[in-house]
């Protein structure tokens, strides 16, 4: 059943778009920014690149929000915390679900590949030798196989995607991150997942994806 | 400047709300799926609240999304992550930020208070008894005070909350998620902190959440 509204709308005036303007503070590397950085080249928007020396972290970081990187600045604003961030953009470039259940689903996906990644950094920033030694076995015999199992088997479940056989920013983050994983681990952790290895292709073939991966400047983690 | 819309607006027909039925499946305590029975409280739904003994874990856990828990059931489609089912509800029930900046803001805070729980998890779960004492002394006397510091500032900048001086679910995460906090710190971790601890007893005054916290089953952590 549909009804009429009798009254005229109001409409405001066709919104004059003005692009913010974005800095993006890190480490000179990919690490956790690098999603930022694909998904802000994918929305097509120009954003300062902001790259600190190492060896100035120690004076930089008190001043940081929670004394951490990568921080955004929005017209001056500063936010931190890579996922949130990555969230954020996402919404405003039309890759964070069709329906909020795909929102959520992305959120969900997002958040496990997230604990893929501290599983591996725990063991990688690990400095005591013996208990590196130790989690080694469990890490790469256990844990790093059953996530990427299930990983490939939701990508094959979605039509090449995370989430609902489309695009969205899990799929951005998920290979952006692929080059600071492979570092960590010191291997190529997707070699023999072909899902996840069509996936990759897929993202890094998209021509904004592609054009940033050209220009970026080059790190090895 | 008004543009006057000339046509006539077809609405739908008021929209029949039906409330999708909710179970929540998780250990017999609190832990990081008490966040999630706060929001659905706070937003006056029913829930199946599903506890399984923690000697069947074993046994469900293969059958989980990820081998983990807690999982939603939302009219039957399952999710799992605790923080993105957080979001989806908290997104329905009008919780989660008035903008798209707030929403960034709620969630950069529930990531900071995630790391800091992830912290306290990775000693509290340690086994290896050395490696445990050799991160007690860092934890507690950098890290909790650190990050404390720093949640309390940020109550007491925005009016008593989070985020924007008004509840939002990183307020109720952040109380629902203390007694497991507090669990396994074995210390009341904000005991000298007065704008968290007010906080804390603004979140439990609700009176929704006054009404779950005494239904709850008990429950150490």
């Amino acid at each position: 059943m549909i009804r009429l509204n009798r009254q005229c709308q109001l409409l405001s005036a066709p919104e004059l778009k003005i692009m913010p303007t974005y800095k993006l503070t890190y480490f000179p590397t990919k690490g956790v920014a690098e999603p930022i950085r694909f998904i802000l080249s994918y929305g097509g928007v120009d954003f300062v690149d902001d790259r600190f020396n190492r060896e100035d972290w120690p004076k930089l970081k008190p001043s940081m929000l929670f004394g951490q990187v990568p921080i955004l600045e929005v017209d001056g604003k500063k936010i931190n915390q890579s996922t949130a961030i990555s969230r954020y953009l996402a919404k405003q470039f039309g890759i964070a679900g069709r329906n909020e259940w795909e929102a959520l689903e992305i959120d969900a996906i997002v958040a496990t590949i997230d604990d893929f990644r501290s599983k591996i950094a725990a063991w990688h920033y690990e400095t005591d030798e013996a208990t590196k030694k130790r989690k080694e076995g469990p890490l790469f015999k256990e844990t790093i196989p059953f996530y990427l199992e299930n990983l490939d088997a939701q990508v094959k479940k979605n039509g090449g995607y995370f989430v609902g056989g489309a695009l969205s920013w899990a799929d951005l983050l998920f290979v952006a991150m692929l080059d600071y994983i492979n570092f960590m681990a010191k291997t190529d952790v997707i070699g023999k997942y072909e899902n996840l290895k069509q996936l990759k292709t897929k993202v890094l073939d998209l021509p904004k994806i592609k054009a940033w991966v050209e220009k970026r400047p080059h790190s090895d983690s």
